[in-house]
């Protein structure tokens, strides 16, 4: 068993906080994973919400406590509001995860990632190895919305890019990378099954939302958001048959979880 | 336990009625909660059809015995689809149930909910104390989509409302409360994890549509169809290991409820 | 027991080569299923992306190995770029299934169907069957999406409208029937609760999607597809205690099942 990390306690105090005030989580995200994500979000604890009409995502982003993009299931409207959004969370200084989906394989979401980056204040960044390397140096190319890298591949990359953006890149993998350039942590935890479940990495996205609700750091608010998810999908993996099973008990394990199973199972290491 | 109820009788005839007519309940809904509530539909053994565009809703309705509306992820598209609808469903005589999903929290969300009620003729609207607040005046104000206030909070304020605009209010809560103005009931149904699950909500609506479809009283129709949605999250809330294993136990259990022991268990009280 | 059928070893064969490729499966698909059906091809081995911005269709499809086109919640613009995907998927000869959600219960969802046929290369199409028989002879006409009309009430109808729009025709029900007007084989696997939860038709063209994508032979992709899907569903209906369960437990299964196990359950017959 390793040491206990550093990150171990602020895990369970950012549980705690969360649970304690249930922040608004506003998601602008992707058709597939809309359900799962909302319940993610609610079974840890927050309070999410989806809203993604130019109409209204300046005034809903007003009343939440962070934002989530997500360029799944992208269209033209649907970046023209994220950009309103999070032009207005960058202004009223609310933190903002991106899930840039699929950057890489289409020209058309490298190009949304890149706009989002460029215009808003994206305080962390959370997906697989290609598609945070095609956010940088063109090295990436996803195929579809999976990824050809692996995280290890990316971690030097990662680093040097996260100084370029200016912002936290989470790489999740077997093990997850989260680096904002000087400092850069490594999160063992999760289930070899959680790839088989559609919305995973998309749903580690919003909890992240989640956690920088309650965290200021971002390197911490991602690393702590991804160890609580991935420990939800080691006790749902220790009685999934597949997974089916493993989908609907990691909703049933981010709901049970304790703070302090949370700190006792952490896997946090490096700084 | 509660002496059994007047409306017991007819929740079980209620039932009986949407497994035997299979009423096509036709539903214009918001992308989070459509797959969901199209299985608690189907699991009820109504005929659920999901239809937004403005070139078939009009011919969709008139196949349909009942029409859902609901706000939640909305855009200016599916406000006309909605009114539309709303409007050929009204000329038809077919019962329209409202979901104004957070109603109050954004200016978009409490127009079109305004301009619904102001221009079809809907027979029952559900929400929470805080959108159903927001329909009138003007005390409403939800943080996103949850509520803020308490369903007896609001039920002087709902009897006088429902007269207002002349409809059927269905305010949810811990105990819900369905008031014409004239007749007011309070349902006792329902288990404390259902809010953890997203779309509980949205899914009594959806199953009020298919009580409304083979009840012509819409108070009775609310009444019984929430008493029947709660009695199914008290079933699988007994076996439930947290908000994923009670979404998914709600489908068996609204497919396995006999219309015998939802009269036995429903807990409807006044008039 | 029925003797093996000669598709057995192909089903089986198939099923191998879908988990050692895992062949993007590129869907534009309703909102109601989206999740579902990514989950169903995950499940089973295949990748699934899920793209329908007339901006990245054409791009997305070239890195894909089979499309999936279903008219599910069905828009204009969804039907420019379903013909975008469909006619580059075809002049890259790659293949393609149609799912007809609808079609004959309203003109918009027929006319849909019948501009998809006649202007891409459609491999495959399965519905039920008042769905297919309304892209023929006008016999069709549904109520909502389910179905009015048997599969044997359908059989001879659909040998030749397999024949006139060159393709090959998946009509499903208790039993299946696909025939290719030359051909024409059914398959006996599934179970009765399957028509209670959402999305296992749709979820079935997915799957005959990704075994297009390893089988060249569109009648023996979709009968071999429908197989290994029903099989998957009588393994969750031994174990399931309603719709929910099983509709999380046909995930667990599709995972599971092994290439033997799928040869041995197979109930393919005729030629």
């Amino acid at each position: 068993m390793p040491a206990r990390s550093p990150f171990a306690a602020k895990a369970a105090e950012n549980l705690v906080n969360i649970r304690a005030r249930r922040p608004l989580v506003h998601n602008i995200t992707n058709f597939v994973v809309m359900n799962y994500t909302a319940n993610v979000l609610l079974a840890a604890g927050a309070s999410p919400v989806m809203a993604h009409a130019a109409g209204e995502v300046e005034e809903m982003v007003g009343l939440a406590q962070s934002l989530v993009l997500n360029i799944g299931t992208l269209t033209d409207h649907w970046v023209e509001a994220m950009l309103l959004a999070g032009k207005r969370a960058t202004s009223l200084g609310k933190p903002i995860v991106l899930d840039p989906v699929g950057a890489g394989a289409t020209a058309m979401r490298t190009a949304a990632a890149a706009r989002l980056l460029a215009e808003t204040g994206i305080a962390v960044v959370r997906g697989n190895a290609s598609e945070i390397l095609a956010l940088g140096d063109r090295q990436g190319g996803g195929r579809g919305v999976d990824a050809v890298h692996g995280v290890e591949q990316a971690a030097e990359a990662a680093g040097r890019l996260a100084v370029r953006l200016g912002t936290t890149l989470a790489v999740t993998g077997p093990v997850d990378l989260v680096t904002d350039g000087r400092r850069a942590v490594r999160v063992a935890n999760g289930h070899p099954l959680m790839p088989a479940v559609t919305g995973t990495g998309c749903s580690a996205t919003a909890i992240i939302g989640a956690f920088l609700a309650v965290d200021p750091d971002p390197l911490s608010a991602a690393a702590t958001a991804l160890a609580f998810f991935g420990i939800a999908g080691e006790m749902a993996g220790e009685k999934a048959s597949g997974p089916g099973s493993l989908m609907i008990g990691m909703l049933d394990a981010l709901y049970m979880l304790s703070p302090e199973e949370l700190a006792a199972r952490c896997r946090i290491s490096g700084v």
